[in-house]
């Protein structure tokens, strides 16, 4: 299978597909269906069979999947049966909030270091991580091989901050800054604004 | 229009193409093209003149969009014309920083309230907020005819939470714990889990 492939908007439901059979695999149950699947992600069967296809046949005709076996091949797709050392820059709010966030370790990733530029928070701590000098992060970035960031600095910083960031070697950025950032081609960027997802819903709102 | 013509997917690029225009406007810029929106935003310069064009003719061929103008269309559109007020339930590092967070203000939103059930947390403030006690939700859900609530709680206490707030009116929620929520048809749930998109990316990853 080559990344080329398979189209973006199929590999962005994979995580989410992920993230039921593992609920599911914790609550001790070893085999699921494309329906039943379905019914927790809010996708159709069709669609879940059609995009797990893309990748080789698991199900078998009347039984359906496998949990662990399907987990594991996911993982081994999306790469996360590795622990990716991610690192966040900017310890505001929402930067604080993540280096204290426990969801990251079993699901591939795990916090490695913490950036900001502000004197008063350098040497401070944020959940278990002293904040580090962003002046020093491009030295940090090449050391460690570090390829993912999480950009929580203010959206007027934020095109700057990446800018660097990708100098150093990031090859994928997930942006809390509500603004668009332009990266080089090879350079994978995700937003998170929770302003798009409300106004996304108020479409649909009387 | 209706609401039933549009594909979702164009639904959620609005938002993305008016933070940007927004952007634009906030430098004192009047006019744009499809092709310089769409070098801001990622997408295509012919993917935005069809989305945009699904809700009626705005740019003139050769001299663009106005940018005022398609701002106030998009905003009516997605109905953030008015001050929608949503409540946060989940009083842990995330609803903190999304109670302190001033960027929806501006975009067509207002926290009015925020929840937890913790007894040490509620009396207690969080940004400009009182922490109340989400057992008194539905009442207040009612009393204040909110339909939009940010679940910030812990993954095993979603579902529940969720269908508390739907029995009580909510219409959309923008679920942080991650796990997949069942709603009846006429909500709304949209998703913020930042492993789902750190997965994403690392599918390209080497």
């Amino acid at each position: 299978m080559n990344a080329e492939k398979i189209p973006d908007i199929i590999i962005g439901r994979l995580p989410v597909y992920l993230r039921a059979l593992q609920s599911l695999a914790n609550k001790g149950i070893q085999n699921t269906s494309s329906q039943e699947l379905g019914e927790i992600v809010g996708i159709s069967a069709a669609q879940i069979r059609k995009d797990i296809s893309q990748f080789g046949e698991f199900g078998k005709q009347g039984t359906g999947y496998s949990i662990p076996f399907l987990v594991e091949r996911l993982r081994d797709i999306l790469k996360v049966d590795r622990g990716w050392e991610v690192i966040i820059i900017g310890m505001g709010d929402m930067g604080h909030a993540l280096a204290r966030y426990n969801g990251f370790t079993n699901r591939g990733f795990q916090i490695s270091m913490i950036f900001d530029n502000d004197p008063q928070k350098i040497g401070q701590k944020a959940g278990d991580f002293e904040i580090l000098d962003t002046a020093g992060i491009a030295e940090k970035i090449k050391q460690h091989k570090i390829k993912i960031a999480m950009l929580t600095v203010p959206a007027p910083a934020a095109q700057e901050m990446a800018d660097q960031l990708v100098k150093a070697g990031i090859k994928a950025i997930l942006n809390y800054a509500p603004t668009s950032l332009n990266v080089p081609d090879g350079v994978h960027v995700q937003y998170i604004d929770p302003v798009t997802h409300l106004q996304r819903m108020t479409y649909y709102l009387d």
